[in-house]
């Protein structure tokens, strides 16, 4: 597969090419600025196509598509390990195989792109690259309630319980809060609200399944 | 101080104030978005601004432009606090004076902006609001050398020494490998590599110090 972009100036694709172990300058200031511009693009994309996807569901689903070993399969399709430079150290032990070195290569290539021909290049590029990659994603279609439902029956927990707390405004504009308790050994109330009893409790389940899974991601 | 970005479509705005507390729709999904394109660009400013910084450098003093109460002090001289829109818990107990749900908000603004306006006008608002805060960061005129020497003294820690390990290459382009040697009880061997034996040590330097900064962070 080739680059989707065309650069008009080739010495900054030979540095975002250009490894540290070759001497200065090399493609680590680039790579700092191509993994930040790689994040907003793609979180622009997950923004687009999972419209339904909390903040923690983005997160997490970029860090499925923007990891060291994903961008290390990207730069293996650009065929960019034989176009690095790399110093006779890394070369004698094969670092243009190395996940980590093809991965950072990707992120400066994709800052060689913005700084060659701008955002609206970079962006391009990017899209292409990664709209494969985000169409294979999780739609994640079933609603918080189901996935929190068959995430604590895949770990044998117990269920959640929904509780209604309180109803607040008039008649035609009622807010309910809710709790969604999950009992021992996880032992959290997560709590939810919106316009009626169910969406409070999609809401809360919500709630409850992020910290559930980032409590698992921390542990 | 006011936005400096008129907006085409107010609700955008309205959106990107609308706290998680008022219920769906709000700021959560935005907030994400915003992040990433904050990020994005100052880390463009800091790699124009720098242009002797590391990847390691520039990563710390956007972490200093770009933290929850860098972002709320931000989301203050704008007055969003008057604007945001809380459920009557959070109003209750000052929410609109929190500087995670002031952060959150800005960076929600962030994103409504690219929204409404596209890149060029989120890039411009950005870098209007962080072109004071940027100037006043360290410019580090200092070399690694000098800085690392600095640090160690300063902490009371004994100073590094610098080893030629092997020169490689013609006469006319040889390359220089050093190590920055630190000892007990930091004991760190960086590794160097330049044209010239002052450009390899300063490198060793760098890698030190950086290395130093970043067990100290992780501490």
């Amino acid at each position: 597969m080739e680059l989707p972009y065309h650069f008009r100036d080739d010495s900054l694709a030979a540095l975002a090419l250009t490894h540290r172990s070759v001497g200065k300058p090399n493609n680590e200031r680039m790579e700092f600025l191509g993994d930040a511009l790689l994040g907003a693009i793609v979180a622009e994309m997950l923004y687009e196509t999972h419209p339904k996807a909390t903040e923690g569901e983005m997160s997490r689903l970029r860090a499925q598509l923007v990891n060291g070993q994903a961008l290390a399969s990207l730069a293996r399709e650009l065929e960019l390990g034989d176009q690095l430079k790399l110093g006779s150290g890394e070369l004698k032990s094969g670092g243009f195989r190395r996940d980590s070195i093809l991965a950072d290569a990707f992120e400066a290539l994709v800052a060689a792109v913005y700084l060659d021909g701008g955002f609206a290049a970079c962006r391009e590029t990017v899209r292409t690259l990664f709209t494969d990659r985000v169409a294979a994603l999780p739609r994640s279609s079933k609603d918080a309630k189901t996935r929190l439902q068959e995430w604590l029956q895949a770990n044998g927990w117990p269920l959640p319980q929904y509780e209604l707390v309180a109803t607040e405004g008039e008649d035609h504009a009622r807010i309910f809060d809710v709790n969604c308790v999950v009992a021992e050994p996880m032992a959290i109330t997560a709590p939810g609200r919106g316009s009626s009893r169910r969406l409070a409790e999609q809401d809360a389940a919500e709630i409850a399944l992020n910290r559930l899974l980032e409590s698992r991601e921390g542990a």
